[in-house]
């Protein structure tokens, strides 16, 4: 075949001093980017997340692995051990926590003197969402700058007060949506990555898992949601989508595997009723994998 | 609590007759549309595709719903019918097109005039994906205009030559993904809407159908995905994500229900081995749905 052989599609890798866009950023070690986060919405979002112990990202690459199940049901289970939870849902274009906890439709407030206001929902969780204020039948598209100017507002506009947990659920992808929040939070306490079994899945995963090493977020452990399904009436043991990717991802990349989720349809039920399983259904495997994973995150923001 | 009820973050809605970067571009009839759609790119991209027949698009809205694995196995079942047909993976952060159909790493090349020339998979599909280029271990991150420039690149810049079918695979949400590449593809011929049976999803799939209803794209059918399991050993059926979504979606929107994938290990395995279930697996009932969804396709396009 004629021609030659390419690496990368022809983008312009010249620094343009626009910190803000760059996707050099973690890499980077020039002084303008010292100033630069001392500027404007960086300078705010820190003030506002000093008041925020200890920030955890949910991650995944993937789509439906269950980063928002996952998100929902941590959150919830921290505020049922009295820790003060905010979520906060990067997932712009199709929200789904407010539907988890029961909030859709319930909007968002903006404060007289400008800035917003986080919604309160179930356990005195916050959560900062689009799908507060998104109508069932409207579709928003979103531009590049856009969702950028929005994860500012949810970080350095909207008064969070004095918390324990900031949850930050990310959404599908490697992109803006994942780069740009990690930049405007100092400090992050860990990540937990979600997974289904398939190899397609894990080999998403892992770069989600390398993203978060890349931003000096420590990976607190790795979850296989979707996992092995016992049949209800046989006790046969199902794996749909193979087995056991948790824990070659989990070997590959040094990371603790926290466990294995298995299909269950109350897991289903739950998240389409807005009632976290955690509380609904303490005894399903659903429940031992995220308080064990609520135990390892406390364990790694210096709780126990 | 203090403060006024919003509906919108502060976005500016202004024409700055930036056609490319518009969120109103399916609701505006400004002449300057017209104008901007006869220069550059939109003009390339116009003569390009129109060598290819007919275009189709999957979409989903949500993420892990199926979309891949039906773009690649929908474009597999038209090849094997002697169609000439084109892959186009939207997918830039985490693509998984070349690795179901046993691409990974092939590699993408350029023209020596300039333009790329996209690769050739098995029973002669042409693909244009970033996975043929990214390694397993690279993370790319892309901000706002990098995705719409390879977007421009893939559909002006690239030589298909004269084909039957081009399908685009979009991945999750409703944002620039999706609708940079409606923009530049004149006349598609329809799309196909994947949701799994969970509420949470088919509220996200109504906004991947209202999209496509927008973009006067019209929806040939919805397939549901991840439907019910039957256990391997006794029988029975085992709803795991509750059931009936693509049926009440189909009823809501007015749109056919192709059919429902049920949950099974061959079509996990067959993804992940590189080899199309509607081949290796011609009896799984997954064939059934996805040989129904091209009958449907091909009727739409005129044959038969």
């Amino acid at each position: 075949m004629a021609g030659r052989d390419i690496k990368k599609l022809n983008v312009d890798m010249g620094c343009d001093f626009k910190c803000e866009d760059c996707e050099k950023y973690f890499d980077c070690n020039a002084p303008q980017k010292e100033t630069f986060k001392k500027r404007g919405v960086y300078a705010r979002a820190r003030d506002s997340m000093a008041k925020i112990k200890h920030k955890i990202l949910i991650l995944g690459g993937k789509g439906g692995v269950g980063k928002s199940m996952g998100a929902t049901n941590i959150a919830y289970a921290l505020a049922m051990r009295g820790r003060k939870v905010t979520i906060l849902d990067q997932n712009f274009d199709c929200p789904t926590i407010p539907i988890m906890l029961g909030m859709e439709g319930g909007g968002m407030r903006t404060k007289d003197e400008g800035g917003l206001i986080p919604a309160v929902g179930p356990k005195g969780i916050q959560v900062m969402s689009m799908g507060l204020i998104l109508g069932e039948d409207e579709v928003l598209t979103w531009f590049h700058d856009l969702k950028r100017n929005a994860t500012e507002e949810f970080l350095g506009y909207t008064d969070y007060g004095e918390r324990d947990y900031l949850i930050v659920d990310i959404p599908a992808g490697t992109s803006s949506e994942t780069v740009n929040v990690i930049k405007l939070i100092p400090e992050m306490s860990g990540s937990v990555v979600f997974t289904v079994p398939s190899e397609v899945s894990q080999n998403v995963a892992k770069k989600a898992v390398l993203i978060s090493q890349k931003a000096n977020v420590p990976v607190i452990g790795i979850i296989e949601n979707m996992s092995e399904l016992k049949c209800p009436k046989c006790g046969k043991i199902i794996n749909v989508m193979q087995s056991g990717g948790g824990e070659s991802l989990s070997g590959e990349m040094n990371v603790p595997l926290i466990g294995k989720i298995p299909m269950s349809r109350d897991v289903a039920v739950s998240l389409d009723a807005g009632e976290p399983f955690v509380e609904k259904y303490p005894d399903n495997e659903a429940t031992v994998v995220i308080n064990r994973a609520v135990d390892m995150i406390e364990e790694a923001c210096g709780y126990k």
